[in-house]
């Protein structure tokens, strides 16, 4: 048996929320808790393998699953043709959650391949190749999921040509509660829905509330980033979308969330609080809302997790 | 003699840059070498007047004046009617220039009359005071200007209802550099000229430079925010009504600054710069390229002062 056929890595992979209210195609932000597992081993059969998928109903062929074709495109430019790598995925995150569930896939498969080439490639190299995953998933290379995924805490995406991915501070002490209604809201759909022309004195608004969140993000001003949180452009047309979202809003925010919004496309919701104490009581306020209206639902509750992709024990 | 007719403060209030490039009406900065100076004395004479108006041709009677309004605001809100402030103007700041003329005279106003009432105001208040002064100024009681002149620094006007003003984090070695060409812009007509409509794709593109541009103040990286300071929704507008103002971007750029735009609504163009002896190699280039083209223009180099309005010895 060769040296390579050794060399093995498990990874965790997080979930992610992206459109972080007024960040809306921005800022993203990876949760600690929650995330998909994967196993990669180098191998002497060129070429990406998938071996097994557990957890969810998703192409067993490389080119046809985001995870395969991100790490296709991050071995094509490493260039050594003889290089293989068999993978197998855990699914954690359920696909169409809206907490990047394709994005952590696909991060996984580039960060732990990477792990296997002796870290050869950059973090922002990472990000490019698992948008090729994104490209597979909804038909456009973003990297509004796979940047936290990969970076870790918040992330800000400023600008695609060229790539310019800024990892932002995360406060110690931020914590984000879900809620995954279990109804279908398709990515096109809910970018379908959306103007392509949007009020000047709105744009203005929104850029000065991220001015602002960023800002709150550095100086850990909870009160900041609490007043930051608002979408005046995208909210107001999705959440028509989601059932009970301006219920969920107000209530979550009664119960101690410092504000929150729609999670990716939906038709997940986001909420921060400072502090799992908070945060927890926002998932009993979100069950309360949620429980009587007949919706299958699932809620998580995590740390915003400063690190992205990460090894674990085999 | 009463007491009170003893108390005599000076004070020192800057110029400052509004709209800085991706911040369109949220952003502004202040400078630390450029400002006007003010006199300001308590009277036992109720209300406010204004004794003399050095460098510049302005009403001296305190209803029409914007540091006049200003100041009455701020002692109408004190409410003791009793009360009367002297105040005497020496302007550096020449009206019309883009670096927030009225904006200083008023700022001074209010920062100097609360230090003769013993800080009884805060900083918040007294940017509302100020604000007064820009509706007489410009029929619009605006902060862009007013903020950086009382707080110093960057600024970040996140919402006027409530009144939320942020001081951002300024780094050190960060300098501006202002040509004013002196041609007339007016701000209305600055203001008539935009679209009340703009591109969500261009919006995003903004509030992810707006992000950026705040990361890079608190991170203090250069690099950041050079890239981050684009404006691709007003700049492309206005910039038509600013002479060379393309060469002046590009120029100025190759001579070392991080990057500008227009300042205010104009006619003055700042570019930053990282260190005086890029600013002065801006101002060079500025002049090189105004020069020959037979406008009068005046060109201020100058730190960005981490204080606002300061009092200095009488």
């Amino acid at each position: 048996m060769s040296q390579t056929n050794k060399r093995s890595v498990k990874v965790f992979s997080p979930a992610t929320v992206a459109n972080v209210a007024c960040g809306f195609d921005v800022i993203g932000l990876a949760l600690e808790g929650t995330g998909d597992e994967m196993e990669l081993h180098l191998s002497d059969k060129p070429g990406v393998r998938i071996t097994s998928i557990e957890g969810a109903d998703l192409p067993l062929e490389a080119s046809q699953n985001v995870a395969g074709v991100a790490l296709m495109a991050l071995l094509q430019e490493y260039g050594k043709p003889e290089i293989g790598i068999e993978m197998s995925i855990k699914k954690n995150i359920h696909p169409g959650s809206g907490i990047g569930s394709s994005a952590a896939s696909a991060a996984g498969a580039v960060a732990g391949g990477n792990m296997l080439l002796d870290n050869y490639f950059s973090p922002d190299a990472l990000i490019r190749f698992a948008m090729e995953g994104e490209r597979l998933a909804c038909g456009t290379p973003h990297a509004d999921n796979v940047a936290p995924a990969i970076l870790g805490g918040f992330t800000l995406v400023r600008s695609y040509q060229p790539l310019d991915v800024i990892k932002l501070h995360t406060p110690q002490d931020l914590w984000v509660t879900v809620i995954h209604p279990q109804i279908e809201v398709k990515t096109s759909d809910a970018r379908g829905i959306l103007k392509q022309q949007v009020l000047l004195k709105d744009a203005i608004r929104q850029w000065g509330n991220v001015g602002a969140l960023v800002a709150g993000l550095y100086t850990e001003d909870y009160g900041l980033i609490s007043r930051a949180l608002e979408d005046v452009i995208v909210e107001p047309i999705r959440s028509i979308l989601i059932p009970a979202f301006h219920d969920l809003k107000i209530r979550c925010k009664e119960a101690g969330a410092l504000g929150g919004g729609i999670s990716g496309s939906g038709p997940s919701v986001f909420m921060l609080s400072k502090g799992e104490d908070n945060a927890r009581a926002v998932a009993a306020m979100m069950e309360n809302i949620y429980a009587p209206l007949g919706v299958d639902y699932k809620i998580y509750v995590s740390r915003i997790g400063n690190s992205g992709v990460k090894a674990i024990n085999i």
